[in-house]
C-alpha cells in the first residue's frame, strides 16, 4: 500500500554519510519515496560514492564530511557506516544540529550508547535506527492485531532471524568482531526491538544469551549463531535466535519467523517465504478462539515509518518510534552480546 | 506403514496397572498391534477398570495389584498412574521381576528417579517410557535425515509443544502440582528426549528454565507455560517451550513444531497440523544446499518402537531406546523443573 508524501517538495532535505553497508540505498530510497530530497553524499571511499551516485545521481558528492554537516539546508543525515563507527558519526551529526538515521546496529558498545543518549539529551536531536519490524508489513499487521486484543495478553515472543552468509560478497569489516560488534549486536537488535513492541514492554532483562561459530572456522571472529532469552517487566518472555546459516537451497536470504503466543490465541509470521510454497513474504497466521486464518499482510497495511520519521524531524514529535524505545532495544542487544556465553565447541 | 508382529501368539503377555491417564489405551493398543497379549488389568478405581475393559475385554480384572505382580505369565506391566505414583509402581513391578512401561512423565522428583535407577541396576529389569518422539513418524524421519547427514552438524533444536487445556475433561490431580509434577516435568520431558536424540547427546545442561500461569488463575497450581534452554556436551543447543494455551479455534490439540538447524541445512516438523491448511500431521520440511522439500512423513517411515520394546524384553537388548537415554531425558526435565524461575507476574 502506498501513501502520499509527508512533505511538499523542498521541505525536507537530507544527505547520506557512510556507505559501508548497502542498506543505505534502501534508507535513501524510502526517504525519497516519503517526500525527502537527497541533496548530497559523503564517504571516504570514492568508489562507494561513485556506486551510490549511479543509483542516486541527484546526490552531489561532498568533498568532506564537514561540508555536509555545515550545510544548513540539510535536516537529517542517513548513514550505514561500519557498525563500530555509526555512533560517533551520529554524535557529530547531532552536534551539527541535524537529526540522524542510521542502519542498525547503531552502536557496538554500551559506552557508545551512553554517549549517544547524552548527546540526544544535550542537543535535542533525534537518533533514528532502521529496524526491520518497523518497516515489515507482517510485523506491523501483527502489532495491530495484538493492540486490538486478538490474542489476549501476550505471553511470549519467539523470533527467528536466520540470514545467508554469502561470505564472498561481504566486506572485510563483516568478519572483524570489533567492527561488526557480534551477532546479537548486529542482527539480534531487530529481535530486541520486536520483543519490546510486540510485548508492550519499555525494556527487558536478558535471562541468558549465547554466541558461537559452528560453520565458519575460516572466519574465527564471525559469530554465525546467537540466541537470547528475554523477560519484560509486564511478565512476557522472549526467545530469539539469529544465525548466518541459511542454506543455499532456500529461495530467499532467510526464513524469518516470529510466533507470538497470547492467552487467547497466537500469531505466526512467515516473513520472507513459505518453505516449498509461495515465494512471496509477509504471510501472517492467526489462530484464536474462533478458528485459523492466513493473511497476506503486504496488501493489508501501509508502512508509515519513513513519512512519520520525516514529520518527527519537522514537528519534533515521536510518531515513528520513541527515542527511549530505540535506545532500549539497543541496550538489550548490547547487554545480551556482552554477557553471551560462547557455545559450539564440543566439550567431550 | 505397518509391520509384522514382533512375536508369535502367547510369547509376550502383559498387563495394565494404573489407568489415571487415557494414554494407557494407546500404550496397550500399540503393544497388542506389535504382538503382545493383554491378559489382565488392575486399578484401585473400579470405574476406570470398567471403562478400560469396554475397550479391552480380553483383560481380566485383577482383585489387587499383587495378583498381577505375582502372575508369572506376565513379562511387562504397562501403566499410566497419577504421575507422582508412576515411579513407585515401576519399582514394585521391577522388584516383582517384570519390565515396566509407563506413560510419561515417569517420575515427578529427582529422588524417585534415583530410586528407579537403583532398582534397574539391582534387578536388571527395564523401565520404558512412552515418549512422543519415539512414536512420531515425522520425528523418526527427521532422525533418519539427521543421521544421514542431510543438514550437516546439528547446531540447535527448537521444540514447541503447545497443548489444549480442556480443563473440564481433566481429573483433579492434573491441577495439583505435587501430583502432576509441574509442566516441564509433565510435558517438557518429550522435549528433553527429542533434544538428546536429534543432537546425539547423552545428556545436557539446563542453561535456563521458566514456568508460569498466565491464563488460568482459577487453577493456581497449574503451570500453563514453561520453557527451557539446553546445551549438550557436543556443542549443540536447544530451546524448548511447552504450554496449555492452544486456542479453541485450532483444528487439533496442539500445533507441535520442531526446527532443527544444522551447518548445512534445516528441518522443520509440523507435527499435528498446517495452520489454515491440511488437517493431517507429520509434515516435514527440509531445506538444504540444493533446495526446499516437503514430505508427508507418515507414509515414509514405520514406527518400530513397540515391536522393539517387546523384543528388548525377551532378548534383554536395547533397541527401542537405551535405559541410559530414558533416564537422562527424565533427569534433564526434572532438573529444569526444579530450577525453573517463576514468570508471568507483572513486576510493574
Amino acid at each position: 500500500m502506498t501513501a502520499a508524501p509527508a512533505v511538499k517538495p523542498g521541505e525536507f532535505r537530507f544527505s547520506a554519510i557512510g556507505l559501508a553497508h548497502p542498506h543505505i540505498d534502501d534508507q535513501c530510497r524510502e526517504l525519497i519515496a516519503a517526500g525527502g530530497e537527497l541533496i548530497s553524499v559523503y564517504d571516504d571511499d570514492p568508489v562507494s560514492v561513485e556506486r551510490f551516485r549511479r543509483k542516486f545521481p541527484q546526490a552531489a558528492p561532498a568533498r568532506c564530511e564537514r561540508e555536509v554537516l555545515d550545510d544548513r539546508r540539510i535536516r537529517l543525515v542517513a548513514g550505514a557506516a561500519i557498525p563500530c563507527d555509526r555512533a560517533a558519526l551520529g554524535v557529530r551529526v547531532m552536534r551539527a544540529g541535524k537529526d540522524y538515521f542510521t542502519d542498525k546496529t547503531p552502536c557496538t558498545t554500551l559506552d557508545q550508547l551512553a554517549e549517544c543518549r547524552q548527546v540526544v539529551a544535550e542537543t535535542g536531536r533525534r537518533f533514528f535506527v532502521y529496524f526491520g519490524a518497523r518497516v515489515s508489513p507482517c510485523a506491523l499487521f501483527a502489532q495491530r492485531l495484538i493492540s486490538d486484543g486478538a490474542i489476549g495478553r501476550v505471553v511470549q515472543v519467539i523470533g527467528l532471524g536466520p540470514h545467508r552468509l554469502s561470505a564472498a560478497n561481504r566486506k572485510q569489516w563483516f568478519f572483524v568482531k570489533r567492527q561488526y560488534g557480534g551477532i546479537l549486536c548486529d542482527i539480534g537488535i531487530h529481535q530486541t526491538d520486536m520483543f519490546l513492541s510486540f510485548t508492550g514492554n519499555p525494556t527487558a532483562e536478558v535471562v541468558a544469551s549465547q554466541v558461537g561459530n559452528y560453520a565458519s572456522p575460516e572466519y574465527p571472529e564471525l559469530e554465525d549463531f546467537g540466541d537470547m532469552q528475554l523477560r519484560g517487566p509486564n511478565g512476557a518472555t522472549g526467545y530469539h535466535r539469529v544465525d548466518w546459516l541459511t542454506p543455499d537451497g532456500l529461495g530467499t536470504w532467510g526464513d524469518g519467523r516470529a510466533i507470538i503466543s497470547g492467552t487467547e490465541g497466537y500469531i505466526e509470521l512467515r516473513k520472507n517465504i513459505e518453505i516449498a510454497g509461495e515465494r512471496t513474504g509477509d504471510h501472517l497466521y492467526l489462530v484464536d478462539r474462533t478458528g485459523e486464518r492466513r493473511f497476506d499482510a503486504a496488501g493489508l497495511v501501509e508502512v508509515p515509518f519513513f513519512r512519520q520519521m520525516i514529520r518527527d524531524c519537522l514537528d519534533r514529535s515521536e510518531t515513528a518510534m520513541t527515542q527511549a524505545a530505540t535506545f532500549a532495544a539497543t541496550e538489550i542487544a548490547l547487554t545480551a552480546q556482552a554477557r553471551a556465553v560462547r557455545v559450539g565447541d564440543s566439550s567431550t
